[in-house]
């Protein structure tokens, strides 16, 4: 472990290389009591959040997920069971499994059943924290998919017209495979901004913009610490869609979260998610590598649009993540002080050597 | 027909009963060369979306259509064919065939495949304006699904970045079954606003509000006569939803419409739209009556959550569309002015009796 680190709080963020935060991360969940297998997966996707940038689904989920084992949200040695299967979809109960083993069997799925029958559906119930859906599209773009994700959480985000949190930010995400340019994958909350954000500003001690959230008295708020209830992306459209993966996730998936939450119910105050994978098998419906030609033309025709005042590229959806992802694995992955200091003390706890930091 | 709207300009809106539209709307498509059954299907989707209060995607199209007609985009007598069909899915070629035949038709095959295989798609291809993806959604709701849709056409929006029209403003909807309270259907542009509004203001010659659209320079307006380009709802995240739509829909089917528009091909000047519809049956995951009760329990939540400042009600995706579909049937659609004086351009040059105003 770094010494510098140790001797007091650092004001610069510690640097790690993915495979240091990879085996720290495996370990640690291993060390909890998961399958090294199963910690490999969540290890993945957390580290794979980290490398694009996509801070607040990283490793910096750790000490969350910590919580829900210690709270008994998050079940170490799941049973994942098939409750329905048809020619072109699965329904699996994760019984509680971290979301990354969860979300990456359905995406199996999907795509298997994609195979089969052109498109393919993965539906999940009672899982937890489903981390970064990217993760998910992109492993079923490498397969040759366009494919959708959506997962559905607990309330925090405000439903349009009221003061308080009467949804979450539930997101999409959509991917499909490109050629020379790589795949194309946008994954999107349908709030202002990711849930995830608002805890990364406020271990980092940073304002938020006005109009990010409200505060527990359902009032504008530009502190971090003071947001309670983050705001829907276009009001009436972010908080409706929101509600709609609801419906279209939970209540298919009979276990609803967001009306058991409003109403105070013992089950509404755990923390659980469930979530789909679509996959859409592109060689079915055309020439998959034309395909491919044209997302690229499609891009090189967006890049060579006149630019807005102040811009200086034109950005596809995931490319400013995989550039990050780029620098990061060459690089290394930059830590905050707050995050490197919750994870000592996860490291301490599970008796796990604390990563280096390269700086 | 009205003397009064006869007699001169009127300032006043006619007030037109749904029987009245859909009749006048069926013998215009009839008299353009389109057979009774599906000019019935054509006027019943736009009546629908002006009794839904939904009047950019209503009757005011009418004159748009007939345009797409003189420009040999609609074909009137379409071959509708099958390209690919797998246990769940069907391709549709929709040999230009107006939107709502098209889209009705791919909404009959995803409700069948998902009866098969628990879920269906349905792609289309070269199909002209789909009209209110809504219809749709309702359409595979009323059959116990659970819905999706998308469709993808010509650049009219900013992509985010820059200053000119890079993308469609493609909708999404989302539907639901319900309980007592009836279906939930989520209709929404990926644009600040529907592009149809920016007719519709204009026809009206109301302004615009700051923020919506960029002139022909690239500069913000106001005026909906200088409004050229859209703005995307959220920057980035509507552009780039809108762009995945283009995606997963148009180079699925292959049918570019994005590249080939901003390339300034031949085929990118002609209108057409490609759609997707996916449904979900209920009834293979879960019992169909307990989702429609979880639904309508999860709305009284929401509808019992403190309001915000100034609001009166909370209101659920198509909630008001619902509210406005019975205002309207039974007093009327209200039809402006400006639109009065187009249909009747129709009117006279089909030889089709313009309908009475109940004004």
């Amino acid at each position: 472990m770094s010494d510098a680190g140790r001797a007091g709080a650092p004001t610069a963020a510690a640097i790690a290389t993915a495979d240091a935060l990879t085996g720290f991360t495996r370990e640690v969940f291993v060390s909890a009591g998961m399958s090294d297998g199963h910690a490999a997966i969540v290890a993945d996707v957390l580290v794979w959040a980290s490398l694009r940038g996509v801070d607040s689904h990283g490793v910096a989920r750790i000490p969350m997920y910590v919580r829900l084992i210690d709270d008994g949200d998050m079940n170490l040695t799941p049973s994942i069971t098939v409750r329905t299967e048809t020619v072109a979809s699965v329904f699996f109960d994760a019984d509680r499994a971290a979301g990354p083993i969860a979300m990456t069997t359905a995406t199996h799925a999907a795509v298997r059943k994609a195979r089969d029958a052109g498109i393919g559906m993965a539906l999940v119930r009672a899982t937890t924290h489903t981390a970064a859906l990217g993760y998910y599209t992109l492993m079923a773009a490498h397969e040759g998919m366009a494919a959708i994700s959506v997962s559905a959480s607990t309330p925090f985000m405000a439903y349009h017209g009221t003061r308080v949190a009467g949804v979450s930010t539930n997101p999409i995400s959509i991917a499909v495979p490109g050629g020379e340019r790589g795949p194309v994958v946008l994954d999107m909350s349908t709030g202002v901004v990711a849930r995830g954000r608002l805890v990364q500003a406020s271990k980092a001690g940073q304002p938020i913009p006005a109009g990010w959230a409200l505060d527990r008295n359902g009032n504008p708020t530009t502190d971090p610490r003071e947001a309670l209830v983050l705001l829907p992306q276009g009001g009436p459209k972010g908080s409706g869609l929101s509600l709609m993966i609801e419906l279209i996730t939970s209540l298919v998936a009979s276990n609803p979260i967001i009306a058991e939450a409003l109403e105070g119910t013992d089950e509404g105050g755990r923390h659980r998610q469930n979530g789909l994978v679509l996959a859409i098998d592109l060689r079915r419906y055309g020439d998959p590598l034309a395909f491919r030609a044209q997302v690229d033309r499609l891009i090189a025709a967006l890049k060579a649009l006149p630019l807005a005042p102040g811009v200086v590229e034109v950005l596809v959806p995931g490319e400013r993540g995989g550039r990050t992802y780029g620098e990061r694995s060459a690089g290394g992955v930059p830590v905050p002080p707050g995050i490197m200091e919750e994870l000592r003390v996860v490291a301490d706890r599970f008796r796990v050597p604390m990563f280096r930091s390269t700086r």
